[in-house]
């Protein structure tokens, strides 16, 4: 049999998308149910893919079963393209397999010409309607097809409506459009040599033609570079016969949703226009009605689309969005796609489904992105307000919400100003975990330089603050206490207000108003749900109590990372550690270290409290020592008066600590293999403080349960962790032995390195748990230094090398490849080993996806993340069984 | 039956040594083979661990087998222990399996007390003998046993001397000893509270665990750190009859080695001195006697000696270091065990023993250590020069041979004194990548900081230069032109001769005698013999055509590495690297290389001439492109002028390039999916020449072969490899096909990011060669900076969590677990994949023994270790087939 390159709306469906693209597949979909939709077909994606394959041409094939189905057209519609009397006018509009709105070409009212442009007059008894329609089609086929710059056209049209004396495009009669048309194709001849063509089947051939074309322009390249779109061959060809919201009074055109797209209510909603065309709604000039006033102006029809509205929501079970038009007093549906919608709605939409009997809990969850939840966790800026103002700086969007403050540039001035009871904006060429307090108390960061997983990106998702990383469109004068808009020269100065968008990146100059968010009972609904489908638990990374208060009530179920590097910067205690690095003997160190003991007890009880018997996974000390030391020649100076060192030792001491690639250097528990005290403290304020949260209290006599987990970061090789575990148990041992109790605990370790993943076995036979360290694995895996490689990681994500950026996605191919081998040879060895993820990628849904594959028992991420972690969860089991 | 703990020497024989250490397994073997050795027994080693694992102390059938030998050796020798007239005296010796001299504790003439002193002296008939026995003994039991320092018993001495007024030990009468006995017994009741035992039974059990104690005392464990040995239980204990060669004029003791131990010539070595003990000739009072004087002395003995010598070689097949004692006119031979002996000899003797049939050639390949014969390849330093001189300073042995020259402080001085045709040594606190032509031009190379794999130890060993790296000990100023001894604060200053020995890291004052290479006939029957055995193909790490002409001199079959960045610094180049850096388009940058490719072509013609058809690998760049611009200040600032472009633009630039891991950072092919052009010229360059030196000559008609192997550095993913691999294919399918010739080439890849090895059969579909990059992908894999690791891979060694330093011995477990599964990903999905190494563990003897056990095809090393490599790849073979 003949391959099939064309079909018609009657013979495709909404599974054929790959072939017939979003908007064929839909359109046939929609009249295999019945619904009145002007009537078509579809050039298959194939075609394109072969057009571009071959030079441009397809196979005659191609080009007979297209004038086949064009005859099947004109038989349904009875009339005929080009025909003089009552001509059949048809659009030609592109449509792949993803959404690509507008980047694409299209042609309207193709068919027209000389003699069948007066038909069209007589018929539709509107002469100016044909000659609008006429000069329409001109000039979208000039531009589209002819490749003639569209200001060629307004300017003739300009000239025109100058000459008659008219403001507006509709003050023109059919006779001035006849004479724009003459105009028009002079124009066309003079450029291009050779006049319009006045045959329909050249028409259509080059409109088809051209829309395979636009498949390649540089604007659909770069969408599909942004959106990330692969995979596809091409763009399908849809030919439709025309319908005319304009052409007399008893027409008009529409768009409604069949709820409401940002509250998600199930109330119909929409606005329409009648006597005329579908732009005409989206410029504006005329002002559109609610939908409800059509019920008044003409019930039949409002009755008949309502009932549409119902059929097509019940049969794509979600929330439509659809385009109308009414011909002469008759219903055209002439798109229907899943609505775009606010993640609220998504959420109320997703649970009203399931109370309506449309869904399972199941399906329903697969309609929330699980990323959409974000945006009802946070502070939002009111569209309104963002609207009118103006953008001055984009950056990355590293973490979401909004924030409204007076700018400062250090982390110093914005502990002090919010102890004012101010709001501040924390404004730093990038951060260090020096500027921990700081970062606490701004409403939002904003960094001028670091990617996405910066510290300042890292740190501020943890605590749920704001933050635009990377905006490279301003220069920070910190010592002038201001900064400078690199375009235009404005200068912002310390005490200004500005606001973040963290969702887009964007900063406004002054105070934009913001929108507090709701944790309504819908979101509630769609997290029990996911709980009580899921497999995985779900953990946070948490520094401090307040932090894992948050994630609690996001529903975590434990700690899976709590980074005790965090702790040592607070306050006083950074001067014990400093003091610690700058001994010289192991009793020098562990004088230091017994003063930070009592605070790290402190911060322990304080998570051990929260956490209420959840386990905790604490990380020992995992950063290299010199993080902890100044690095301006002033600030050396300044510690060592302070230390009552030599500022030439301490300089000595730093430069001892210097290292050429600190991120694979001396540090996580190569530290305790060197200055083993360090952990000896670690543990014992873990151990000492579990059992005070675990013993009965003297008064009160109530006692809590805890259950710690020690992890022992930047493990390579089993040795290295068997060394560290010894010391911790027998630490763990005689405290415990001493306190009486019986307390449960486990020792386990980070895997991070790759030499651990591929000796995993040997790991798991001491280790009792293996946390997958996805940040620090992606870096010695792939061979990238986060804070380096965004210099070229954009562009590998952009010829496709990797398909996202593998500190943001996991690389499931490469990083995943070392995870399997760890989890694998883990359980070999011990088959209850205990797996958890605790990177950045724990709360990104596709990597949460693979966790779950792989056999994970938890993932853990940041706070705020952890509703999107629950639901990622869940939809990776529901994924599961549905293969 | 009842473990067997303690073993005559009867009982024993050489495969025995785990259990009986190599003393007593040895002494057991020559009993075996009929030798006359004092009869003996030993405890084993398992004995030494249950002592240390049960508090000191191992159960009574140890003590009950004691007693059993003890009782078993008086009957033999017709003599008791503690026996009044004719008392039996035995040694007590430590021996573990691995030989570690003068670390552990020895106790000799045990048995005297007393009564049998008495006896000694009357059956001996020489009193002053006996109590010099009997002082002797309680003075090494009272060191050693009881633990009294031995500067007591010294200063007892001392003033027995004083008042007797003698200045020697030998002019002490009996009654003088006699006096010291008793005052060394008053001062050990006096320290001590207790008498010297005199139980003999009470002596021999404390002796023992006196041995025992030694094998965990300080210098012994440091000792097994240094020399890496692990995996011991304990020591055994040896208990023997004591002979005497100071008994009487008709008594003597000896060495002797069965051939020269210098040259390996086949001629009986050896001193020895009648009426002495074995202390005596080592003490160098009295001068010993060639061993060819006892052929005249007592030809008897003589013979008996000569028998034996040649029945031991015979036996253990290897020259042999032999103690003896004659006691009486009877003799006893002490010990026998293969001799040390310089390199030369090492070759000499193998070679010898397989023409006297005594060895086969495998066998004989065996017998040398590949690492030794890189004595036989550089000049070194004349021993007795050596010895008179002092060390000034001590660094790491980074690049073995002698180098004497003037002290210069500049790549550019060297480089300038050089061409004056002075000799010079570059003292640097670090080398870079451009001091490469100073570094070329002097004789020897310090550095100050900087570890074995160092930019300047790696750089070194390429050129055979000797280098002294990471040398604590000085403190330079370049800007003074001195460096300062920080111990001593002696001044050496530019154009002072100093002498470096790269095989000991000692650095000496002023000129010292060096002695020139010389690959002897030995030498090279040995390689032969390799070549004859090994399967793997040895190559070179070459960047010059001088490397590989010496590579190709030591027997390298092709260039495994040919590092192009380095071609990138020379002369007039760097300039124009520096412009297509500093370029702000691609045209600037393809300007800028046009520049470069007449030299880069030219370097490789130089290459592909000199390897005469051999294959060639080359790197495309590899480092990130901010080592091709200045550091200091001044120098961007020169730069800045020369180059015509503002300072503050170089800078900004120099800052954008800035990276905080620069290991893992912008660099390898990741610069060619940013700068294509780059990796365009450069393959451009590499095709151009080759088919410029494989046509044929207009004028002498000849052509040559040309194989070269395009290597893609740092592939971490499939996509970076295909899209570099179709470009290089591209543009060599043009050149070659605009040649006219058939041109045979390769295009493959390093492995050196775990990413690359976990997905390897993804880059075998497309790369048809892997050579692994073990420096890089031990950094990643292990998570090693190579530049900062130095600080706590020492520890890491001496805690026994590598066994090795990883960058100088493959880690097996975890890095070689990478590459087991890149190799077989990639031959899964490329059954004829050719893989390599040329990581700097390509020349290292076990990771040689490694990559052919995984089915490598070649090693690659730089050229000085070729021959290691060759011989290594033997042994390989022979190891494989004896399995």
């Amino acid at each position: 049999m003949e391959k099939k390159y064309v079909y018609s709306f009657e013979e495709g469906n909404r599974e054929m998308k790959a072939i017939l693209g979003g908007k064929g597949a839909n359109l046939a979909e929609m009249s295999g149910l019945g619904i009145r939709v002007p009537p078509g077909f579809t050039v298959t994606t194939e075609v394109c893919d072969i057009y571009h394959q071959n030079n441009k041409n397809y196979p005659s094939e191609v080009k007979e079963q297209i004038s086949h189905q064009l005859r099947e057209l004109e038989n349904k519609m009875g009339k005929k393209l080009g025909e003089a009397n009552d001509p059949l006018l048809v659009s030609v509009r592109s449509g792949a397999a993803a959404s690509m709105p507008g980047m694409m070409d299209t042609i309207l009212n193709l068919g027209l010409n000389d003699q069948s442009v007066e038909g069209l007059a007589q018929k539709s008894n509107n002469p100016r309607f044909a000659w609008d329609s006429y000069r329409r089609f001109i000039q979208m086929f000039g531009e589209v097809v002819m490749e003639i710059k569209g200001s060629e056209f307004e300017e003739i049209l300009e000239k025109v409506k100058d000459t008659v004396g008219v403001q507006s495009d509709t003050d023109l009669t059919a006779g001035h459009l006849e004479a724009i048309v003459k105009r028009y194709r002079a124009k066309i001849i003079e450029l291009k040599g050779r006049d319009f063509p006045q045959d329909p089947m050249e028409q259509l051939q080059l409109s088809i033609d051209a829309v395979f074309n636009s498949w390649n322009n540089y604007r659909a390249i770069r969408y599909r570079e942004i959106n990330n779109i692969k995979g596809l061959v091409g763009t399908a060809v849809n030919i439709q016969a025309m319908v005319f919201g304009n052409l007399n009074e008893n027409s008009g055109t529409g768009v409604c949703f069949t709820r409401n797209p940002s509250t998600g209510e199930n109330k119909f909603y929409g606005e329409y226009l009648m006597n005329a065309q579908g732009e005409d709604v989206v410029a504006g000039i005329r002002t559109p009605q609610p939908i409800s006033a059509l019920a008044e102006q003409n019930k039949a029809i409002y009755d008949e689309l309502v009932a549409i509205c119902d059929q097509v929501e019940k049969h794509y079970q979600d929330m439509q969005d659809m385009e109308f038009t009414i011909q002469g007093g008759k219903l055209f549906i002439l798109q229907a796609r899943n609505g775009k919608r606010t993640a609220a709605a998504t959420v109320k939409i997703a649970v009203d489904l399931v109370k309506e009997g449309v869904l399972t809990k199941a399906e329903a969850l697969m309609k929330v992105q699980p990323e959409q939840l974000d945006q009802l966790l946070h502070k939002q800026l009111d569209l309104i307000a963002k609207a009118k103002a103006e953008v001055i700086a984009t950056g990355l969007p590293a973490s979401p919400g909004a924030a409204v403050g007076q700018v400062v540039f250090t982390a110093a001035e914005a502990y002090k100003k919010t102890q004012q009871g101010l709001d501040v904006v924390l404004v730093r060429v990038e951060t260090s975990p020096e500027d921990i307090d700081g970062m606490h108390s701004a409403k939002g960061i904003l960094t001028a330089r670091g990617g996405m997983t910066s510290h300042a990106a890292v740190v501020a998702r943890g605590l749920g603050t704001c933050c635009i990383a990377g905006c490279a469109d301003i220069q920070i004068d910190e010592k002038g206490r201001k900064f400078t808009l690199k375009e235009s020269g404005l200068v912002v100065k310390e005490g200004d207000f500005i606001t973040l968008d963290g969702g887009d990146g964007q900063v406004y100059l002054g105070k934009l108003n913001t929108q507090e968010p709701e944790l309504s009972g819908d979101f509630g609904t769609i997290m029990n749900w996911s709980d009580e489908i899921r497999e995985l638990k779900i953990r946070t990374n948490a520094d401090t109590p307040q932090d894992a208060k948050v994630a609690r009530k996001f529903g975590a179920e434990g700690i899976g990372l709590c980074r005790t590097e965090h702790m040592f910067f607070e306050g006083d205690r950074i001067k014990a550690v400093r003091e610690m690095i700058l001994a010289s003997d192991v009793e020098g160190r562990q004088k230091a270290l017994a003063k930070l003991l009592p605070y790290q007890k402190q911060d322990f009880i304080g998570l051990f409290k929260t956490m209420e018997g959840y386990p905790v996974t604490i990380r020992l000390l995992d950063p290299p020592l010199h993080e902890f030391l100044p690095i301006t020649e002033k600030d050396i100076y300044d510690l060592a008066r302070e230390m009552e060192v030599d500022a030439g030792t301490l300089k000595a001491k730093i430069s001892d600590l210097h290292e050429f690639n600190p991120m694979l250097g001396h540090r996580g528990c190569r530290l305790a293999i060197t200055y083993p005290e360090i952990y000896d403290m670690q543990v014992r304020a873990i151990i000492e403080a579990a059992i005070e949260v675990a013993k009965e209290c003297p008064t009160c006599g109530r006692s809590s349960q805890v259950a710690p987990e020690i992890m022992i970061p930047l493990v390579g090789n089993s040795k290295e962790f068997s060394i560290l575990k010894q010391r911790t148990v027998e630490i763990a041992k005689a405290i415990i032995k001493s306190s009486g109790l019986d307390l449960p605990y486990k020792i386990g370790t980070m895997i991070e390195v790759p030499r651990a993943a591929v000796t995993a076995d040997q790991i798991a036979e001491e280790a009792e748990f293996f946390s997958f360290g996805t940040n620090d694995l992606t870096q010695m895996g792939c061979g990238f230094s986060r804070d380096d490689a965004g210099k070229f990681l954009k562009e590998y994500v952009a010829k496709g090398i990797y398909d996202r950026d593998p500190f943001e996605v996991l690389d499931q191919e490469g990083v995943g490849e070392l995870i399997r081998i760890a989890v694998e040879k883990g359980r070999k060895v011990r088959s209850d080993l205990k797996i958890g993820i605790c990177g950045e990628h724990g709360g990104e849904p596709s990597s949460v996806e693979f966790c779950h594959g792989q056999g994970f028992d938890y993932v853990s991420c940041s706070p705020f993340r952890v509703p999107i972690a629950r639901l990622a969860a869940a939809q990776a089991v529901i994924r599961e069984r549905k293969q």
